[in-house]
């Protein structure tokens, strides 16, 4: 067991944070909250980018950038939205530091404070106004990739951070309905991403009158849960109906010869997610990556005593690597690195996905261990036994599932397949585990039993009531997860008030 | 001529926005000098950012992420450093709103106030001292793409905004010479992209001590020449030396087992390439990419009269895209589109630059004036003559040249190679206007009356002096733009002291 990680069942809490600093994904900044992404983490957030970006583009939103600042004005015109998110919100008021008696100290201070955009609804709302006439020019389909800014309290790295990435989506439709299929299809690709790429099963669902989006006619989500039998929410897609529209006057002229208001949605997801993959794969040895998002796919550690040794297996790594990387990679890698360091190599051109090889001077124990603890999904170790016969032993990362691979057989689609039956491996392991953490409850009292005993996702009929649902959340700890959109149809009586309820998924969340 | 567009020789300046607007490509938001990128505009920083960040990894540098507020005191650590950016900060003092007397207003006032970051030096410093002990912990190699603030009081869209979006490198060494070579390692990357990618020729040099950046030990750069024979500084690269280092205490246990700080730098590059790209090549009629990175490289506007014509038509171009994009793109693409607008097909997955198809009910003369706009490097023609001829009208955008193409020639590689053909012409143009744009001056008299009445750039003997460059620019409103590296080690007379001088560069510029 690893020592510097603290088991899951003794402090789960402290366990996350060990597994962050060991795979050294990300540390706390000299400002409250916020967090500094160090490459191994960032190298995972290129990977969420990479195939969410893509599958954004084939459904048909493009990229734009909207700027971080935001007249304090702007946030105040949609009643919910500012309720939402005043109480959080960075507030710039100078545009300079000058020179004062105690050295210096704000100056030009601005007529109006301008906020750092804790989500960007309002000046897209105002330039969407400026740049829509026509029914011609809908439906407008643009993503942002960007930062935010949330001043929260509490703050769990990743999870709740002050200031954190994330995408945000932001379509005006003609119709009602058009927009909510956008609204629906882009909460389908957040499903399919997660799981087909970050190897998370989610549940599809909406969300209640008490958990939706400040300024939002519906907000819907998929809701993930963690080993420790919380929920995470992992991504959002709001219908926001016409509701920005009126505040920001996103006007067109109609088929009908009309001025009417467009109809919009906005979505997305966050670094959050990166949370999401930690909690829902890694182990008491630390991170486990789904390998679709690993920066390093492979990890190769050589064995040796001797130089002899040493340059008997270096020549067979060499071959090993040229299989995978091709000659000219293997070149550019060797003249990237120091001889007595960790050498990459890339393994696919366009993910930047790379196989390494760690020749620094330390004992074989410590470097499996270093790729163990970041969650590398597949190693090689060849010593001179592995060469005489003529291969290397192989490992997976998650179920640490080893044998005996024979350099002929060593092809870069050879190691595509091993990590797809990884990935497929990592996704049937934690639906197994959410089945056994979802559990059925008749009345409010099954709920508080099973909420306080064993946690997970607890099925029930509810029907929807603010004050309910509120005194829940302080009796219990656990909120509507969702209504999920599998059984939206089902009806029975709601284990609170007898009446008609709809099925729903409760948990404790993050 | 295009009427939105005023002529280069009536108006630059009018010209430069009225290209950008004509083409969409960004707009000012409502906040004081900060923009909205628009999509076709974000495009372009993608082709950017996938060409760039491609080659960093290709050197060694990954990404990371490090936060947007750093505390004022950090600013101040560096002494030149915060006179550099003092003057134009924008400051954090509150971390909500509450409610007042009149409305919302700041509250939460902070301890200490914190500053959008105009550069990250300081907080990247702050960090690194806490990754670095050993001279094994050494090269840090990290690039980050972010958004900075600087709040100049006289903004041009993409080429001086208070907000924009760039890459900043910070590279940390165990030795001044590693430091060095990094530094020239990455000036040699962004001239390398500024040519092949962007077909602006650029020239590398170093600053005068006059010119270099706050902090920095040298700065290196590659400047460019624009059409109206100013020139602008395309990105810049920085040796540190050992000012960030001691102000933020980077240390290291060396070989020798002694205490030492890291030598470090930094390098990069901003949305102003944009700006570059545009003045570099575009013309009376708008827009005209450099194909590497234009998201449309090819328009096809169909001809037709009435709906026999325009079934043939479209019949015909439907073999033309699948012959580019494949037949499962030109699926997705039907399915994405709809009937009476623009249809896109990927036809690159990879860079996802892609063909469109304009279905617009419009005139094909207002299709072509569109598209010309936009600068769309290629344009294929298909009317009832075109489809009876069994192939396509294809233009060039950059030089109108113009030339029937059969169906049986239409391939990805021979798109490719046309492509790549506009890129390599492009790029000679602009080359060649430079090379007529270069005049030498053998006193200070000529190198006024060259800045007056010509423009461009001009070569001179100079002997750096600080107030000299003060009185030039204040008399010319010419700087010394660089010592141009090829011609390092020439000396002679300095036009303005008669002493020993180095070649340079002048120019007026952005």
């Amino acid at each position: 067991m690893a020592k510097n990680i603290k088991p899951r069942a003794e402090d789960y809490a402290q366990w996350y944070l060990d597994v962050i600093k060991a795979a050294q994904l990300a540390d706390y900044s000299p400002v409250r909250g916020c967090m500094v992404i160090r490459p191994e983490g960032y190298a995972i957030w290129e990977g969420i980018q990479r195939e969410l970006d893509r599958r954004f583009k084939d459904t048909g939103p493009t990229n734009a950038y909207f700027p971080l600042l935001i007249p304090q004005s702007f946030l105040t015109k949609e009643a919910q939205h500012i309720e939402g998110f005043a109480m959080e919100c960075a507030v710039v008021t100078h545009s300079k530091l000058e020179h004062g008696a105690k050295g210096l100290k704000p100056g030009g201070e601005l007529e109006e404070p301008l906020i750092i955009r804790p989500t960007s609804e309002t000046v897209i709302g105002h330039m969407y106004a400026q740049w829509v006439q026509s029914y011609r020019d809908l439906p407008v389909l643009i993503n942002q990739w960007c930062n935010v800014m949330r001043w929260e309290m509490r703050t769990r790295l990743f999870l709740r951070t002050a200031e954190f990435l994330w995408q945000e989506g932001h379509t005006a439709h003609e119709t009602e309905q058009e927009a909510e299929e956008e609204t629906l299809r882009m909460l389908e690709v957040y499903r399919e991403f997660a799981e087909d790429v970050l190897a998370i099963p989610v549940v599809k669902g909406r969300k209640t009158e008490a958990e939706k989006f400040p300024g939002a006619n519906v907000t819907y989500c998929i809701e993930g849960l963690m080993q420790d039998g919380k929920a995470l929410q992992c991504g959002t897609s709001h219908n926001l109906g016409q509701n920005f529209s009126k505040a920001f006057d996103i006007k067109f002229l109609g088929r009908d010869n009309k001025q009417q208001h467009a109809w919009t949605t906005s979505w997305g997801v966050s670094t959050r997610l990166i949370g999401a993959m930690i909690m829902a794969h890694s182990d008491d040895d630390g991170l486990v990556l789904p390998p679709r998002v690993a920066q390093n796919v492979l990890a190769i550690v050589p064995i040796f005593k001797t130089p002899e040794e040493r340059a008997k297996v270096a020549a067979f790594v060499e071959k090993v690597v040229r299989s995978l990387c091709g000659d000219a990679e293997f070149q550019a890698g060797q003249k990237r690195a120091k001889a007595d360091d960790v050498a990459a190599y890339f393994f696919d051109k366009f993910t930047h996905q790379r196989v390494v090889v760690d020749w620094r001077d330390a004992r074989p124990g410590d470097k499996q261990f270093h790729w163990e603890q970041r969650g590398v999904p597949f190693r090689f170790e060849v010593g001179p036994k592995d060469v005489d016969q003529g291969g290397v032993t192989a490992k997976r990362r998650f179920d640490r599932q080893k044998g005996f691979v024979e350099l002929a057989k060593i092809s870069p689609s050879y190691l595509r397949l091993e990590l797809d039956a990884v990935h497929r491996d990592m996704f049937a392991a934690a639906t197994k585990r959410r089945q056994e953490n979802t559990r059925d409850a008749a009345s409010y009292e099954e709920l508080k039993a099973i909420v306080t005993d064993k946690g997970g996702f607890v099925r029930c009929f509810f029907k929807q009531d603010k004050s309910i649902e509120a005194r829940i959340k302080e009796e219990t700890k656990a909120t509507v997860r969702c209504i999920p959109m599998e059984t939206a149809n089902e009806r029975g009586k709601c284990i609170l008030t007898g009446q008609e309820g709809q099925k729903v998924l409760f948990a404790v969340a993050y």
